[in-house]
């Protein structure tokens, strides 16, 4: 016999399954299907606008063509990794990276105050928008999502040294980008951003200190 | 001795490679600075718009993003491949598959009329701007693309099938998208669609073929 609040919670549940996305199509979804749902599902990345600008100012940049930039900017530049990589498994993190922001928007690196709560929301996406997919793939983009987060493997390093390189070439290309809308100054670039690019690739540091050093001794630099 | 015609071909080749972004930096540039050179070029892609719009159709799709959702689709959907690939190959083609619409811009593929001499515009454009890269990487890259536009290894079939197939999804979820827009016949998108996507992958062009035929038998389609 049923009672009233199971009923409750198999109408809630009901309720949550028939705003998935396969629910149109199948209560049972075949592979295709929930596949094909996923990849409708991440066309939204390309409406999350980052802080960082593309380099000709014409605009900001989205958080999908951001994620194809580092994923080149991995096949690219792999020979700089601090440690033997994976440059596959870099590239899919780097592909991956910021499919979460289609929930939890994109928080900008040079405005800490807006980072709380950013770490709970994430998790809570990569839940939902990754068991879209077939369990098998969803476990395997979950896994690799988690281990680029806690950036401690030689891959994930080297993901995330990328992530926050990637900017800082934006900035010192267009007179300052976010260093200059965030009234942020040569110590606080160096503090934030030296330890994650040092340990994943070192030899982009060096670069990377070069540009900022021209921009914040430039006569007109704040 | 230099001979003027000598002087004459020195000089010139020193305009062209004046021009080019490694030699601000210096006249032998180090690997490094030649792919950053490059990383920073191909920012470019990002306006480069295609006619495809976006599934919330809040704007076109640009190439740069589309690269992004192409390499996805070939990490999601490889099992569907008509052969075995291997699915690292099939990515580096689609991150870079359209690098060249730099210099060459986008042919919207439902408007033939505009692909005369694209095939040449490309190959230049192949030539210029792999060339900023360290010779071993643009060789590479050269070589891909090449397959990819060859379209005969199974590599590049699969990718060229993913290519054909995500506009098609687009335009299904936008109640016609590029075919209304372009105004093509059920007949002419199976003609266009049908080979490159069935060789590459035959249940794609199953799921591609029931889309085709929901849109344009509803009774207000063309």
């Amino acid at each position: 016999m049923i009672v009233p609040s199971a009923w409750g919670a198999a109408a809630s549940r009901f309720a949550r399954l028939s705003r998935h996305p396969a629910f149109v199509f199948n209560v049972n979804p075949s592979n295709l299907e929930r596949q094909l749902s996923f990849l409708r599902e991440i066309d939204r990345l390309k409406s999350v606008v980052r802080m960082s600008p593309l380099i000709d100012q014409s605009r900001r940049e989205n958080s999908a063509e951001h994620s194809w930039h580092l994923a080149m900017y991995a096949l690219v530049l792999s020979e700089h990794a601090a440690a033997p990589v994976d440059v596959t498994r870099v590239v899919k993190m780097l592909l991956i990276h910021d499919i979460v922001e289609i929930d939890a928007g994109d928080v900008p690196f040079h405005v800490p105050s807006t980072h709380a709560g950013q770490a709970e929301r994430e998790q809570l996406a990569a839940e939902r928008i990754f068991s879209l997919l077939p369990e098998a793939q969803a476990a395997e983009f979950r896994a690799l999502w988690f281990e680029f987060e806690a950036g401690e493997s030689d891959d994930a390093r080297f993901a995330k040294a990328l992530d926050r390189f990637q900017p800082m070439l934006h900035n010192a290309a267009t007179e300052g980008g976010t260093w200059v809308e965030c009234e942020v100054t040569e110590e606080q670039v160096i503090a934030r951003c030296q330890h994650p690019i040092e340990r994943g690739a070192p030899a982009l540091w060096q670069a990377a200190a070069r540009l900022v050093e021209e921009h914040f001794r430039k006569p007109d630099a704040q």
